[in-house]
């Protein structure tokens, strides 16, 4: 079987359409934001619509709960979809609702999203007080019954906690490294060295807020990019996480920044200028356009095994080994 | 293998204790309640409270979520848990949230507790309206997904009509034939028959209510009972759903009744001269005791095959058939 082709994070505008292309594109899972602000009950309500359309086109889509979906997916054509938390606001303050959530089918949760949460500091906070006591608790409940913590949107203290406090690896799901473009949501050398030395993995946005030149980056550069990443932590610690927002209209970029939390407008890592979903680079517009990715790092001098590694296999190792129980739970 | 000890309804005040005394009976599996008149969120309390004692007594007690894990509790010595709904109130009028609930474990729904509820009549209505639009779109969705329609406390005509709209077997957890004992919950013969005739099952229920004589029932007289009913229904088509409610204050009953759905204390099948739980027949106090039932089946000349299959391998081959996904789905 040819090796699994994975991306460790999008939130499209759903449609019958994209699920085409996923399958046009080969592209066997996909995690997969099922919440942002919402309370418990908004994220069932999106657990709803998910589970509608599994019914509805069973052709495409299967819900993806362990790795061995992956390769269900892969023998029967379609694409595996795990769900993640991009914020822990569904549990409250309430550690029995990680498991519950993870019944639910969650496979990820980041414990903050830019801001301040009941666990952790997010990094367009001006003081990241790092893990909460709290955010402590989490961290253990989801070890234990296998639910893996997504650094992604923390500051930097907040994920230096969580890579120590955490007994199993961790994923920085959708990030760049700093040394390549400075910015916010992208993470510095010592960080990204410290998680991949624990067994964690990286997956590099395609989010034009973390590209080098921005909407005009070069898939070279990208390419680059990853071949000095892979020299620094390692090829086996890399995967994409292109954090592709397809056909979303602005208002969804406006809710992601803002929330309820605020009743001024608030721009994240946009600008009053230029507030909405900037364009997403020429060779990476969708779905069907991961072979661009892998004939570029083709190119760098990556092996076939390196790259199959980085598009997808690596990302299938790390839901076999984080989406399980911990033996004895 | 033995054959599997399996009590088809229980809702006790659950304890470390009563979990032991499950061990010390010899119990495999437990149809437990977890939702009477709580909301949604309520119920989900409810698992995140079993969730918490699936962790702290593994050595007890496993959450069931198949028939296998029935296998894994006699491998281990070892009690499965099912869970059960006597309300439909969690799924509110979202069918989306049947299958939520599956995913948490919720393995039987009743569509009706005593009252009318969006979904049919309950057994202490004046009048009964037989299943409504949104009960017949609820029992398609549970036969889709592998969530059992359970027929105690509803009306006898929605109780028909749920037989007769039903794709797959049903079941009458807990409740007794009406010939035998005439009371509100007991259930008529010929619908009885019609349930057996279309592969359900009947659980026969030792709530005193429920038993001729009530609290000083004789054990023979239970059991003559269930031979009657073997030679009218059928001995496959039977087992046990004790009912028991063991170490509950009166508030439970009084909750169980009155919900928050009146200011007046009701009474159901109580009175307000004996408004509390009754007395539990001397034969049957708690979960050592089904060995007196077995016994008595034995003494009224079934044969050893026919009443292992009603203390337990009846509903095991139904919990076989009844919960997973209808094929396709």
């Amino acid at each position: 079987m040819r090796a699994p082709l994975i991306d460790c994070l999008q939130y499209a505008n759903w449609s019958p359409e994209i699920f085409r292309q996923m399958r046009a594109g080969g592209v066997d899972a996909v995690h997969v934001t099922v919440a942002y602000h919402e309370t418990f009950s908004e994220m069932v309500g999106n657990l709803v619509k998910w589970n509608r359309w599994f019914e509805l086109f069973p052709d495409l889509i299967v819900k993806g709960r362990t790795a061995r979906d992956i390769d269900l997916a892969q023998n029967t054509n379609r694409t595996a979809i795990f769900f993640g938390l991009q914020n822990p606001g569904p549990i409250r303050a309430d550690i029995g609702l990680v498991e519950i959530c993870h019944e639910l089918g969650i496979r990820f949760m980041q414990l903050t999203y830019n801001m301040q949460s009941l666990l952790g500091s997010g990094c367009f906070e001006e003081t990241d007080s790092g893990l909460t006591q709290f955010g402590r608790q989490v961290v253990g409940e989801m070890n234990r019954i296998g639910m893996v913590v997504d650094l992604s949107h923390a500051g930097i203290q907040t994920i230096r906690d969580i890579i120590d406090c955490s007994g199993r690896p961790v994923a920085l799901t959708h990030a760049n490294p700093e040394w390549w473009h400075p910015a916010r949501r992208n993470v510095s050398d010592d960080v990204l060295r410290a998680l991949a030395g624990r067994g964690g993995m990286i997956g590099f946005s395609l989010y034009p807020h973390h590209l080098k030149d921005g909407s005009d980056c070069r898939l070279e550069s990208f390419c680059d990019m990853v071949a000095e990443a892979a020299s620094r932590y390692g090829s086996d610690r890399l995967g994409i996480g292109s954090d592709l927002c397809q056909d979303q209209p602005d208002s969804v970029v406006e809710w992601m920044r803002t929330g309820r939390w605020s009743k001024q407008l608030q721009f994240g890592e946009g600008s009053r200028e230029r507030p909405g979903f900037p364009h997403m680079p020429s060779w990476f517009k969708d779905n069907r356009d991961f072979g661009h990715i892998r004939a570029g790092l083709l190119k760098t001098g990556f092996s076939t095994v390196e790259v199959d590694g980085i598009m997808g296999a690596n990302w299938a190792r790390f839901f076999a080994e984080g989406f399980e129980p911990e033996a004895g739970s």
